[in-house]
Formats: structure tokens, C-alpha cells, sequence
């Protein structure tokens, strides 16, 4: 492009011949962002100069990922780790790049990645992999709604059959009806594999309603009804699932807890109960975490994740207790790592504890810490993964594209996500525990 | 820097010499991340070309906004509007700037920006601005709870003498006790002005909580008590708020909603019933609209924002109803705009509606449009908004830095975001009431 | 018994030789039952005649209803309607009982079955069956967790025979599992037929967690993990339902809105959108109807039924709108009742409005109302369902003890707690849109 | 009354000359009852002697508590305790009556009355009093709803001057606005002393609303906008309060853990984590405790209070935690009882504890556990609490009528049923962590 003809196109739009939503019509995308940006601009009387350093061509963007487009915003890019992960789909060490302009927040997660390490690593699993979409329709009243509820039961596979055949890769599981007066919503369930999904679910069910709506009497009202549920805090994702559904949890030896967290098992597993716990309960929270979202949003930012789904990734319960440190520590025991944390006063001395946690708390426990996040939607194909800068940090993690098999690289990204949640968790629990969360924040932070 | 300086600094991490997070202290800022960057890509075999490639000098982000900084994301920025708002701190023309990865979001809300255009604008009100951060305390028991909740009611004086004196700006403005058991979480308060707050919060508070544990039995178990509830879903700032509370509404006129949107207002009420309220219902959610986070997320990437806020941000509620047409429009007329969108057939002819809807439904009314966020947790100053791809956005709506009253461009940036999500949630829902939500996909998505 | 017989006894407790839980060991239930009220009467200095007042044998009480009885509350009791019910499995008009001490309840029920009978009466349906129990274990971490997910999975035949085996008519419909950390809750679903299935799904599961145990590593740390989820308001009751999911409807010609429940359609329908929908979302509830509960409760308690479990009965949704009068009307139609509504203005005149709602609420439509109870939990058989009282009131709405086929007589039950719940909300919407509850309650209250 | 009377006055329904609802208007109150009663049964089949058998006169209940009565239901009521109560306004050994048709429940709950006594008592506090009814109001939009929010922070006074106009009793604490669209909820806050409230509560706003409407442009929508939020599980409920706030705990020594729970402190707080916080967390609850509906139901109902708010009874969290057997006991000492649970080895040995919980864990430790109960709605005026048997069993509490000061008795009440429901979590948890739950069902269940 040359400046000329960016302001060629740009008198265009101030002369009323074109609409600012028109340019890529006009001219390559370089050069129609650049009078786009030039036209902006004027109008607000900002300068948009480091907006208009991108690194990437434009038209990788204009179209697929954004409209309107007048540049870029850079995104500070860390990392953290490497950590090492015993996942069902990522295993080994791996740095995880994290994009944030909260500061404190990869030296607080790396502190926590360096005691998982010491612990030997931490596991991981994903439980469950389902995005949603629930369209909901329009019947005559109560009594429709219930034939509705049994047709939709007993048509299944007719129902699959036709969104099947709009995706090369999804495979739907499960179609569940709720009804609520003269409304039903059914809610699809797709293993959607690499691909985040929503944009697959909404074709494959689109195609479904149709049936729903020539076969039976039912009027679709809205192909989303708000029980998927998508970029909401909605308890049906929190109990249910959407995306993938992952954990992931550490054993952490008493003495890591001290030297690398610089507190006790007990006080960490204290913070937990009382915060995240008791807390969140009484603030009538979907979330029992200390800052799960942090993690989440980093990662997801840095990968070409949909930022808005930051919400549904907050769905996570952490959970902190105090274990038999006398008792092959778990995680390092998976992985056969050396470490036994057994020392000389290792036996269990009180019959009334038969389940080990009360001695473990007298005599010097480890510290359990999970995280289980109940609707985790990610994808390494598609949206913003193929952008340049988050394709590389992809990379960095080994899950670009689409995995052998199917879903694995979405699997393992989700996979890191909960680990590096742990650590975050396990960190900054350390820190409360530790009571120094205000001071590091004053050093840290802005 | 040079490679060569790169490269030393690189050795030095290879040999065991440093660590990851140190280079910063060995280096300038750049050298720094040029190495750290060279390591992880030994490490991972990844290639972080663009990653590199960022346009403000490294040191700016170091230290306050990340660490271990290897690089920059960059995600396409495009512009919706110019939009017109009527706000209480932001009134004009407005072009809002938008971050995003996801296809076809920026080309729905702009076609909404029209929709309010043509209505002569939207309405915006912060309606309340309270930062909050929530410490636990343990007690003895629920006799010293009681005791420590009226102290607390007691000494909000002094809380707050103590509170101030750790900032130039904030103000405390409530103490609000809560126990449970032998926890006692007290929420404070402030209005923190241009700044986000969290951080200000967060050390006014725990000057404070030294006062409470020296004058009180009381024990600081956790300056975050999940009672604040940062970057959880939580009722309890669905319910009261948190950050900014705030509101855009429009009445947009039944032509407009043919025309632009292709769809009548009865259709739009009706999704927005089945759909964000009643399906929302049923989800057991705290989200009770179409899609606002996607407003919030993109507006908040763009600005500098915390990306993990984006969760609180999805607490909002949309409504839609058919209101008379032959009635003064609402917004049209506290703008003095000219459209009227009173016809021939004006006249309300059913005396059993005197509040005027059943006739304006059935004569063709206009659609009364609103959109609500309970808390909205946005900054001008601070945090990621000095970085310069988000000041420039943040001069694209003209709300850069510290506001004349302090706060007043942050309540102008969430009544820009407000703005943004009402655009939103009239497009979607009015896509989704001519199903074309599916096809729009098709045609922008990835 | 004698009242020398009833004294010795209570001499016994005072001289330390009995306790008093003991006596029925050492008396008929009648006597044991009068000397514990003498006891309690001497401690507490209250006179307890008329609580001695019962009428049935104290034997059909102790050891199945109370323990420590010392007689019997008595709670007034009327009826409501005959009201006309076109339910799955409760047709013809029925009186329903309704025990409770708030005065003005009945009569506004009351008022809603006169309007629902004039509508032809309501429908009603059971959507779902489900009695479920959870059980928690602990295994050793989030890799355990999702092999046990797994396991289960695989092994619901085999939980079934063993489940099954403890039962004469229960039948095991579902076990989901859902992992948390190293806490792993399965939640099995049962269709229990006539019994409200608690005690029953309790038994069935602790055979089955036997099983668990046995074949995993896993070792259950409570029969109920609380996802089940029993007497606490949650929301995977609300969205999945628990015992019956049960909703009923009508549709209430404009005419008689306006001449039995003074007021119009779209009036009823903005109630309940601005409090049932909007203000319930506002206040973070799981119920979203004006007082279902008062219903629910008021018949659990005539019919003997779990008072603990109205809790649950608390999750409803209603919905309300204008929909059109030329319309053939829902409910009557399929009652094949005469009243038509139709007029000579029948056609829909407005091409906006496809659905025909618009046009209906501008030439006076009719209103719908729709309640759907998530979990309603309902037994006929066992409990409180035998003592004379309740048995009683069970005959007047003809579903006493088991059904046949089995189950058809508790979803009767359910279906006539759905129908007076709608009155009651139709009754309460109408008056709130006359403004005339307060006054309503200054006449008929306390 | 007699036979003949009856039969006359029922000929006079059949005849179609007099209304179902209409006879006490024509006769005595007993023969009104016993007319209507034979009606029913004419019209059902059933037989309705035992519910004719009612041990009060008919007129108590007609008109106030009950319309349309038959007579009543006789649901047996128990006693558990005496338990020993440290309350602020209820101190002293208390039998708290109980009535219910779930075997099992009583035994339970008084097997932790004995668990309570043998540690010392229970200690209760009521934390918060506040009966709330919220309006919603309607206006233009969202600049005249934050208008109408300002307008109400500045007129408390005069509203409140209107509202206690209207009361002998009952003070307006609070006025608390929130806003969704055009919608504005005022939540208005009384202390109404020893009547529950929602009556007065009512009246009291009603006479503000006018003043509102008088005063601004907002029209009265419904006098309940459900962000009171009466009868619904509502978040605003168990995070603001409703009626009363108030908690019971206790610390229970080890060895009563042994002999009487036959369990250990570290397997009920296990219990209590697993099930009652991370279960009911996962489950998406607002009630995090194991039955405490069930305490509140059979107080509520052996004292006459509204059964209905059973629903918000059950927003209470329970917390359970092992503390230092060898520091003093909390509750013990606060009794000045003599047990001291010090024995010889009571230094807390491990400096990583400071806390001492770790410690007490291994060496033996007590167990504390909390029941908070955040809306419990209890009056001992008005309503239920004049009838007979249940005027008894307030007298049985010794809480009946108005208290002195004005607002104790209600206290003491609510103290009464928290520390019932501390009982009935302390026997479950502890049944549960000796698996017995199942067999107890089967021994004493129906």
C-alpha cells in the first residue's frame, strides 16, 4: 500500500462514496485499515501510530476475524515454567505463555509452578468434552412441551444424522429437552474434537431444528435459548460441563510448602476453606477460587482463545487439604519420580483417624491442591489460533492445529490451562496464607 | 541490543548462571526478552518470530504490567459506530474500539451502532461505583462474630481514617460485615475514581484490617475472602454491584427495527423473553442476555482492561419490550431528534391497557431495548491502559488517563462499554428473531 | 391408659430409672406418649392439652413418624375449588386440600381455580421422574477421579442389579458422575413410582456403593454428597429436576381476566415479567414465580408429605403473555369445550407479527400462564401419607396409596400441586396488577 | 352445632343458593366447617372424620389463618433435648418441640442435643434482623431509574416517615435501591420485633409507594418485585439476609465425638467438606449444609410459622473443623462449665501450625462446628403462632406473644431453631462418617 492510495480510499468515505464497513471491497486489507485507521483517526482525534504496527498481514484477519479492523493491540507475552505435566493428552515439561498487562500475575504463577515441580509435577485430566448449543422453540403449551420432551427422546438418531452431516469432524452425543411452560430447549451436546466448537454446534444444530421443527409441531424461537450456555455464568455449565471439563492436582511435600511458599500446609488448607469454600458460598458464587479466571484469560489470550468465554472458564472449585506425608505422595509416585517425602516419624499413631488426614495434620501433612474446571472451552483450530502470534504460542505448548486424534491438541491445551490454574491457586493461596498479597502486589504492580 | 548481547545473556541461562526471570536485572529490557524468547524457542522448538516483532519499547511493560516477557500478542482491532450516546459522563459520537478473534462480532455490533444511530442514540448511566475487597477474619465463635459485625458497624470511622491514608483518591465508602460461623468477612467499599481499583483496594484494606485485628480478637485469615468476589461469578455483584453498576436503553422505532434489523419488535421481546430470561432462568444463570461479554471482552482488550474481569462483566441483564409507538419516544426525545414515529393511526384504542403496551403491540409499537451491567470493572488509568495500543484506544473514545471530575472517564469508558453491549444484545437478538444467526456464521466465522 | 398408669411412668423418668425417649419400651404408645407430655410440661411450665387432643392412635405415629412424641399439631385445613384438571395421569375436577395458617391463601387461590375453570380448566403434565441420591468418595486424585467417572460409565448394569435387588418397584435410571479434585459424586436417579423415594434411593445407592467400593479403589466418605440434591436450594435441581418435574397451564380468555381477576392481560403479563423474570434474575434466585411455594407447601402439609422438601418445590418458573384471542384457545380446544373466543374481528391483521402474539395484545388477546415445578417431590404411599389426617385428604383428590400403573398416583399428586400453584400464581399476579394485594392481606390477614 | 344444622346449611350449596366459600356467613364457625366438610366429601368419596376431629374453635382459624376450612390435620409432634442454650435473648435448658412425619429425624437431632449438652451447651447469636418487601417500579428508562436510584438515597427520611405511620411496632431500617432497564426495585428493610413481618412489611411500603409515585415520574408495577425475596431460593436472601440472620455453634470435645457420635472430629469435618461445601458447591447450591431444612420445617411447623419460608430457612452453611483439644473449649468456657478437655499432653508441639489446627488435628483435637442460617423468618405474634397447640409449643420454648424488649421472643426463637438445626447437622455429619445413615433410615423409617 502507499499512503496515497490510503487516502485516496479514505476521501471515499468522508465524500459519502463508500461506508467505512466497505473499504476491504475496495482495496487490498493493508491499505484499507490504514484508511480506516487515517479516517478514525480524524474523527476522534487520537493517533493510532502504534495500532497500525502489526505484524501480520492484514488480510489474515479482515474477514475471519474481525471486521472494521484499524490495527492491532499488543499484548504483553510471558512465560511461565517450564512445568511439568502428567496429563491424559500433554505430558513432559512445558513452558505456558501467558499474555497479561496484570502484573504480579506470572511470578506469582511461576512460584507456583516451581513447587509443582518440586512435587514432582502436577497431573492432569480432562473429564469430560462437550460444547453445547440449545436452541429453544415454541409449542402450544404443557402438553406439546411434554410430547415434545418424548419425541426428542426417541428421535436421537435421526437428530444426529442430520447434524452430522454438516461437519466433517463433530460427532453429537447427547440432545437433552428441558421444557418450561410452552418453551423447550434442547440442549445438543457435540464432541467438537480440536475445534472450539460453538460455530460447528450452531451449523450441526441448525440443521437439526429443522427437523425438529417438519417433524413436529414446534416452532424454533431462537437457535440459542440460553441453556447452552455461552459467555454467561450459568450454574447449568458449572454442573454440567461445556467444553472440556478438566482437573488437575498436586501433592506438594511439607517442605516445598515451606521453603518455595513460605507457609504450611494447614494455613494454605485453611485459606481454602474459608475463601475459597465458605466464602464464595456466602457470596452465592458459581466459582470457588481464588483467581482461576487469571490463568484462564492469560492463556486463552496468548493462544487465539475466545476472550468473552474467560467467563464459563471461572466455573472452578479448588480444593486444599492436608495429607499423610508419610504416605507415597501421590503425583510423584505416578510418575515415579525419587522424592518420597517419608521421613523417620512417618507412622500414623492415631487409631481414630482411619482415613490418615488428621495424623498427617499433627505430624507434619503435605498439602493436596486441585483445581477442576467445569467448562473450559478451547480449541487449536480455527477463531484466532491462526493468527501469527498465537499460532506461536501454540507452538511453544506443541498443540497447534488439529491433533492425532482428533481433539487431542484441545485436550492437552486444556490440559495446561488446569495446571498452570493450579499453580496460580497454589500460589496465591501461599501468598494469603502468607499474608503478603498487598506487598507484592505494591511491588509488582502498576 | 544486539544478538551478540542476546546471545550472552541467553549462555548465561544455559549454564545455570540465571534464571529465567532474572535477565531483566542482567540486561536492558529488550535484550532481556530477546533472550528469554531465544530460550523458550530451544526449548519448545517454536519459532516466536512475531512475537517479537512488538511496537513499544519492552521496558514499559516489564516489571509493572508482566513478567518473563518474552514478546507481544497482537489481536486485530477494528472500530464500531461513530454511535451517538447520551450518557451522564459521555455524550457525543463515539467510534468504540474492539479487540477480537471472533468473525463476525465487530459487523453485528455495528449493525446494532445503526440501529441505536437511527433511534436518534442510546441513554447511558453509571448508576453506582463501588470497588470492593472483602478480607475473612476467624473468631472464636459465632458470640465473637456477632460482636465483631457491630464493632465493625461501630468503627467505620476509623476504618476509614486509616483506609484513606493510603490513597490519593479513593474513598471508602461502606463497610459491610458478613459471617458465617467463625468467619467474619468484611466487605469494604471505595470509590476509587479513574483507576480500576483492585490494587488501591487492596492496600487500603489491609491497612485497615490491622486496625481490626488490634483492636478486636479478630485474625486475619485472608485479605481476600471471596466476599469481594474479584473474577468469580458471584450473586453477590450481580446483586449489589461491583466496579461500575451501569445501563444503556434505547426505544428504537419499529421502522428501524424493519429496515435495519429485519424484524419486528414483537419478535425481538419475544427471544429476548424465551431466550435471555426465561432460558437464562432455567440455566440457573447470572447472565440474563444474548451475548454482552463479547462486548466487554473485546472494549476491555482493546483498552488496556483486565481480560480475567471479563467475568463480572457477563452479569447483566437485557430486556426488550414492545412499547407505543404513537407515545414520544423516549430517548428520540430527550435528544430533541426530530423523528416523532407518530402515524396516522396514533391512537391507544383499548382502554384495558391503560399502561398503553397491549396497543402498542398491536399497532405497531417500537422496541424499547436495555441492557444492564452489575459490575463492570473498568480503568483509565493504570494497569494495561498506558501501554500504547490501549491509550490509543482509549483516545479513539477520548476517556485516556485521569477525567475532570477524577472517575468521570472511567464512568464515560463503562457507559461506552454499556453502549457497545446494548448495540450488541439489539443485533443478536434480532439476528437470532430472523435466524440468520447460523448463516452469519457461515458467511464471517472462521 | 390411665392416669395412674401415665404417671408412674413419667416417675420413672424423674427418678432417673427411664429416658425420655425410652418409654414407648415400657408402655402403650398412648400412655408413653402422655407421661413425656406431663414431663415436658413440668420443665417447661407450658400446658400441652390441646397438643395432647390427637386423634389416632399414638402407635401409627411412633417409630415410623416421631420419635419422642408428645401429641400432634393441628394446622387448619380447607379446600380450594372443584378445579378442573386435564392432567397425564389426574383428569375430572377435584377439591384440592391446602393446610396452612396464612390467612388469605386459600381464598386467592380459590380465585385462580374459578378463573382457570371459566378458561375450561388447566392442563397439566409430568416431564420427568427422578428421585436421586449422590454419594461422595474420595480417591486419590483428579487421574483416579476420571477413571472412576470412566468406570462408572461402563459398569451402570452392574450398579443397576445391585441397586435394583434392595427394591420391590424402584427402578435405577441413571448414575452420572462428577469429579471435583480427588471427590467424586455420582448421582443416581431412580423412578420410586408411588413413594417419594427418598428412603428408598438411599438403600438402592448404599448397595450400590458397595459395589463401587469393592470393584475401584475408591471409598465413599458420605451416602449423600450433596449433589443429589436433598432440602437445599440448588440448582442442579432446577435445572435437572428432582422427583417430579411437573408444569401446568391455561389460557384465560381476556374476558374473564378482566371480570373475575379485574384486571387485563398484558397487565398480568408485565408482572410477571418485571418481578417474576426480571426481578428474580436481579436477586439471584433459582425461583422465578410470585409463591409456588405457598401452594406447595400448603398441600405437602395436608397430604402429608416431607414439609423440608418444599424447599425444592420452590424451583418454578411461571411465564405470562398475550396471546391471541382469535386464536381457537389452547386448553379449551383440547378439552372440546364450546367457548370459542372468536369474534368477527378473528384475522390477524399485521404481517410484522407472524407469530400472531403482537396482534393479539393490540386487539385483546388472551393471557397464558404456564408454571413448571423442577422438583416436586411427592410420594402417596409411606411418610406422613397414612396417618389419618393426610390419608384423608389424599381420598378427596382420589389418589391414596399406590397407583395403578405404579406412580400414576404420585404424579397426580404432582400434577394437582402444579395446577394449584397456578391458580395461586394466576390469583397473585392479577391482584399485584390491581394493586390490591396489602389490601387484600389488611382484610383476610392475621 | 347440630347434624341438622349442617345439613341445611350444605342443602343451601347444593341448591346452588349459597357459594362454597360463603357459609360462615350464615352459620356458626364449627357448623360453616362441618357443612363444608360434608359437601367435600359428598363431591370426592372420601371420608373426612379424623380431619373433623379438631381440637380448637372453628372461628380461631376462619377468616384469619384459613378460608374455605374442613378442619385440620393432626401432624405429630415430638420433643428433642432438653439442649443447653447460651443465646442472647434465649439462655437455658430448653425441650424444643418438633413436629413431623420423617422417622428418624427426632432421634437424630437429639442424639446431637446430647452431643451439645455433654460439650456444654450450644452458643447462639442472632446477627442481622430484617424483614425486606421490594416494589418494582417502572419508568421511562435508564436515565430516569438512576434519577429515581439518587432520588430515594436522598428521601429515606420521609419515606420512612410514611412507612412507621402505618405500624405500632415496626421501623423501617433500610431503603436500597437497584435498577435493570426501566425497572427499579425498591428494597425496603423493617425491623418488625416479634411479628415475622411480611404483613406489616406489606402495609408499610404500600403507604411509601405512594409517596414514590407521588413524588416522581416511576409508576408502582407490583408491590413484591421478588428482590424482597419472599418464599423463592434467591441469592439476595442468603447473601443480604431476610428475617432473622442468626448462628449457633459449638466445640465438641473428642472424646464426646467418640462415645456419643462414634466417629472423630477429623472424619465429620472431612464429611462436612466433602459433602456440605465442595459437593454443594459443584451442585451449584445456596445451602451448604446436610438437612437444616429439616429443624426449621418442624419448628416451623410445631409453632405456627409460615411454612412456605421453609424455602429460605434452608439458605445456611455449615462449617465443621478440627480445633486444639488442649486449648481452652470455647462454649465451655464461655458456660464457665468445668470440663476441661486439657490433658497432659496438651502442647501444641509443631511451630508450622501457629494456627494450632494442625496440631489439634494430630494430637486429638476437638471438633467445632457452626450452623449460620442466613433468612430464617420467625415471629411469635400473629399468624399461626395464636392457634392452640401451636401457642403450646411456644410455651414450651417459652417464647410465646410479644417479647420485652419488644422483638426477644422472635430472637429466641431463631436462636432456638439454629441450635436445633447445629444439632441435626452434628448427628447427620456424624451418622454419615459412621455410615450409618442408611441402616438408621431402615430401623426407624417408614
Amino acid at each position: 500500500m502507499s499512503d496515497a492510495d490510503t487516502e485516496r480510499l479514505a476521501a471515499r468515505v468522508r465524500e459519502g462514496d463508500l461506508r467505512l464497513y466497505e473499504l476491504e471491497e475496495h482495496a487490498d486489507a493493508d491499505t484499507a485499515v490504514a484508511a480506516r485507521r487515517l479516517l478514525v483517526e480524524e474523527a476522534s482525534g487520537a493517533e493510532l501510530e502504534t495500532t497500525g504496527e502489526y505484524a501480520f498481514p492484514a488480510e489474515m484477519a479482515t474477514g475471519t476475524n474481525v471486521e472494521n479492523m484499524v490495527g492491532a493491540v499488543q499484548v504483553p507475552v510471558g512465560v511461565v515454567g517450564p512445568v511439568t505435566i502428567d496429563g491424559g493428552a500433554l505430558s513432559g515439561e512445558r513452558h505456558v505463555p501467558m499474555a497479561t498487562t496484570e502484573g504480579a500475575l506470572l511470578a506469582s504463577v511461576n512460584r507456583g509452578c516451581s513447587a509443582l515441580n518440586t512435587a514432582g509435577g502436577a497431573s492432569a485430566r480432562v473429564l469430560k468434552n462437550r460444547m453445547t448449543r440449545a436452541p429453544v422453540f415454541r409449542v402450544d403449551g404443557v402438553v406439546e412441551a411434554e410430547a415434545l420432551a418424548s419425541w426428542t427422546r426417541d428421535n436421537v438418531e435421526a437428530l444426529r444424522a442430520v447434524a452430522e452431516a454438516t461437519t466433517n469432524h463433530g460427532e453429537l452425543r447427547e440432545v437433552r429437552p428441558y421444557a418450561v411452560g410452552n418453551n423447550v430447549y434442547l440442549r445438543f451436546a457435540y464432541d467438537t474434537k480440536d475445534a472450539m466448537g460453538m460455530n460447528m454446534a450452531t451449523i450441526a444444530t441448525e440443521a437439526a431444528c429443522e427437523v425438529v421443527e417438519d417433524e413436529t409441531g414446534a416452532e424454533l424461537v431462537a437457535l440459542s435459548g440460553n441453556l447452552c450456555s455461552d459467555k454467561k455464568p450459568a450454574a447449568v455449565n458449572a454442573v454440567e460441563g461445556r467444553g472440556r471439563t478438566v482437573a488437575a492436582d498436586v501433592t506438594v511435600p511439607r517442605e516445598t510448602v515451606r521453603e518455595t511458599l513460605k507457609t504450611t500446609p494447614e494455613a494454605v488448607a485453611e485459606v481454602n476453606t474459608r475463601k475459597n469454600l465458605v466464602g464464595s458460598a456466602k457470596a452465592g458464587s458459581l466459582g470457588f477460587n481464588a483467581h482461576v479466571a487469571n490463568a484462564v484469560a492469560a492463556v486463552f489470550l496468548a493462544t487465539g482463545q475466545d476472550a468473552a468465554q474467560v467467563v464459563e472458564g471461572a466455573n472452578a472449585i479448588t480444593t486444599a487439604e492436608v495429607v499423610a506425608g508419610d504416605a507415597p505422595s501421590r503425583t510423584v509416585d505416578r510418575n515415579g519420580a525419587a522424592e518420597s517425602g517419608v521421613g523417620p516419624d512417618g507412622d500414623a499413631p492415631d487409631g481414630d483417624a482411619p482415613d490418615g488426614d488428621g495424623a498427617a495434620a499433627g505430624r507434619g501433612g503435605d498439602l493436596y491442591v486441585s483445581v477442576t474446571l467445569a467448562s473450559l472451552e478451547v480449541g487449536t483450530v480455527g477463531g484466532g489460533t491462526k493468527l501469527p502470534t498465537q499460532a506461536e504460542a501454540l507452538d511453544v505448548l506443541g498443540v497447534r492445529g488439529g491433533g492425532d486424534p482428533a481433539g487431542s491438541n484441545a485436550d492437552a491445551l486444556a490440559e495446561a490451562v488446569a495446571v498452570t490454574a493450579l499453580a496460580g491457586e497454589l500460589s496465591l493461596l501461599s501468598a494469603l496464607a502468607s499474608r503478603n498479597l498487598s506487598s507484592a502486589h505494591a511491588e509488582l504492580g502498576r
